[in-house]
């Protein structure tokens, strides 16, 4: 680990040093388990009174904190508390674990494959026919990389990766372990006498734009004839499902074990919690949220919020299990004026 | 791409061609996004508006569609719009990304193993002792089989595919990238004093029928001392966990993220939307339907369908929603009239 | 597979043999598939009616079970059932699946890694810089360990298993195919100006206790700074997302598909049904337990059981739904005699 003094932290965030400059910063850690040598952060008033109660060398605190970093202590101030953090943690990241440069013996590239300077390809991975793989990429071990896909420059994909035929990736995209794009789209139709499931083929791929990351064991469908799409900048986290055709706006959130059904469309800068679900052809509006475990039966207008099961907008949601609620609590009030020996034992299973 | 004629797809397909069959057709695309090149389809009235503003040089139609082409363009009758679709998508399919055939050098198979005529094991494949891979398979890269595992004729397993012991998949069955097949089922008991879970030893293993396709991801879990069986045609989506001992008939569609307890019976032709949950021991009759997110607390009979959480007949889960949105509606009416003043800003903290 | 008499498994489960200690069984089924060489369980007096109909030659009962096992076949009357059939499926388990002894030839090790006496590093594995391997692990297929993870002895991590750079397993941790250990977490936030999500670095690890086993598929996140941790002897099921920071206590149970937001903290002994969701920071005390598929939006108390979606107390939740039946049952009642003509066939249509 790297050591900084707090005046130099404070220099690299643009921050106000208050208190010691001088003390030997080794890591960042949490306000309770923090230890002398250790920057953690304070966002809130809330937690501010933690502070005197901390063993940490020093914190990164929002601009008008008011309170005193204490003797041989110091508080950094900043504009924006996670932002800064993320700073310092760049700053105590160790170096990325990455295979050497240049293809591993152990790799399989096909003659036919182009490869950008500077790649590093690791051992047992696989590169298909006519495959292109961009400058600066980081393919860690086993990944594959079927006929004809196309990696971006400066991507990393981490080990088991897989990558299906004639799907595009576009520059710096991160693709987290095991996690699958452009696996076959989920089509069938009844066959004519219904004895059995007709597959529809699906012949078009996936494209992905810049600056996208792809969460672990996550799996991206191809369209049935064109692309699914991503678009610049979306986070994807692990698990999730985004089936044939969707259209994926920018700079979009999907959390963790997010299910998409075939063909919905996503405005930039949508928001889903971990474990929607989307039903098939539903067009979220650009910057729309959705709360976690939602599922989505109907088109969400853009900017609203919606939440529940089927999802709802959120102040109409709110409202009605408020309602709900009340309206359960008084007929219980009522039962049991009516029923004054009722024990509230029983209540499980004479809730009237 | 290769190219053809509108007379060679409508005669391909069975169909009906109305206007020109001359017209060189080098791809299928959406009504809105087709050029004068591509074929296009129109399943309904609806959508047949669309037609004279769409670039298509040519559409699939249902049979009764009586509105024409226009000038310098073609229709192709047909009595399934979809399975016909299908048909044309296999003819514009390009040739399928595989590996070479025979045995990748750097491929791995133990020499009690059996390969059957004309398989592709490709590059970093592992293929364990005993284990029978049927003639025609293709394994792509980093496939692992455990010992004793048979692969009926003709399976394609994808990059990354791991089929544990003793597991057995009939002929023509598709696995795609990532997924898990024969898993040590999920068993514990409480040791005597409490202090910690013995694990169950999960010694069956996996039977799966001929045709059937295993999405990516998805994990199936061997049964404890038997088989946790998929029937034959059986499709499942990506990223769903079958857990020990499931039974699942012929010809069943389970969507994507869908989540099966232990013992779970599902009669066959069962279709399951995404996201749903069942729970252990349920058993779900032939035929039977399950709307997407809803959880399976009771047996379904043969040829109903259920939805919610927990799930319901459909008609009562639906009549009981419309009774309670009816419900909360009135309330929020008479609260209203009772408070004319009443700021709609209030109303999520004041509902009653 | 290997013969026992029924004497002999009586005497390894310490039971009580009632009826023929000879006889030759050969394997375990289920009451209503198993033939004269196999042996069956019953649990309980409701099952017990079916032992006469039973093809068994055998069967393991509980202790005071007053049944008889009839002419030419014996019963094994033990305290414990299913720690009974532990014992005896452990005893017919065949041999398990496992690479050679030593470092298969296609397997990369890096030359600074550490490896303990009598591992079995399976093909094509990568084992990265500085990273340690404990005595006694298996590595099957495929697997692949960055830099500087350390692996506990006795540990077996099934194909495709990937553990990140610096995580740590335990002694005896089992990790089923394709789960990824370490994943980024997913921490992003809004560039000051809006145009784009900035990734905060997620520079923690992951830390596992002693005989924890974890499923295929299940993604478990890094730390941000610190550690995101699984208590020894905690059991988790396949296709889990485990996101960065959680505090997972010692034998908790997380069953199928379960995903855990930011920061959560699980007690000892806490039980997740399949498919529940826990949002972020959310703690959850020791002994606790979570229905399947319920959304938990509020710190749970030690040893209560709650469900649903926003998660409640159990006995609340019921009650709950109780009441809202009888009300909707009630209007429905009411509205039906209001209106003597109404056919139940348009009760869809017209709720109320």
């Amino acid at each position: 680990m790297p050591t900084y003094t707090t005046q130099q932290i404070a220099d690299r965030v643009g921050g106000r040093l208050i208190g010691r400059g001088d003390l030997a910063i080794r890591g960042v850690d949490g306000l309770e388990t923090a230890g002398p040598d250790r920057l953690t952060f304070i966002r809130d008033a809330k937690h501010a009174a933690s502070w005197s109660r901390s063993q940490a060398g020093a914190a990164l605190v929002w601009e008008e904190a008011d309170f005193e970093p204490g003797a041989g202590r110091a508080l950094i101030r900043v504009k924006d508390t996670d932002l800064s953090l993320a700073v310092v943690l760049e700053m105590f990241a160790p170096p990325p674990a990455r295979p050497a440069p240049g293809v591993h013996p152990s790799a399989c590239v096909d003659p036919t494959a182009s490869l950008g300077q500077n790649v590093s390809i690791g051992p047992g991975c696989y590169v298909g026919p006519r495959a292109r793989i961009g400058r600066d990429c980081v393919l860690h071990s086993h990944v594959c990389v079927y006929d004809e896909a196309t990696i971006g420059d400066g991507c990393e994909l981490h080990a088991g990766v897989v990558v299906r035929e004639r799907c595009e990736l576009g520059r710096n995209v991160v693709v987290h372990a095991n996690a699958v794009i452009g696996s076959d789209g989920f089509g069938y139709r009844p066959a004519p006498d219904g004895s059995r499931w007709v597959k529809i083929p699906q012949i078009g791929f996936v494209k992905i734009g810049d600056d996208v990351e792809i969460g672990a064991g996550t799996c991206i469908d191809r369209g049935k004839f064109a692309a699914t799409t991503i678009g610049e900048g979306t986070k994807i986290d692990n698990l999730c499902q985004i089936a044939h055709n969707c259209r994926i706006g920018r700079r979009c959130i999907l959390a963790g074990q997010v299910g998409l059904a075939g063909s919905v469309a996503l405005g930039d800068g949508v928001i889903l919690g971990g474990q929607v679900g989307v039903a098939d052809h539903i067009r979220i509006g650009a910057g729309a949220r959705v709360g976690a475990k939602s599922g989505v039966m109907h088109d969400i207008p853009a900017g609203e919020t919606w939440m529940g099961q089927p999802a709802q907008e959120r102040s109409v949601a709110l409202r009605q299990a408020a309602t709900l609620r009340r309206l359960l609590e008084s007929i219980r009030t009522q039962a049991s004026k009516l029923r004054p020996n009722a024990s509230s034992e029983h209540a499980e299973r004479e809730p009237l």
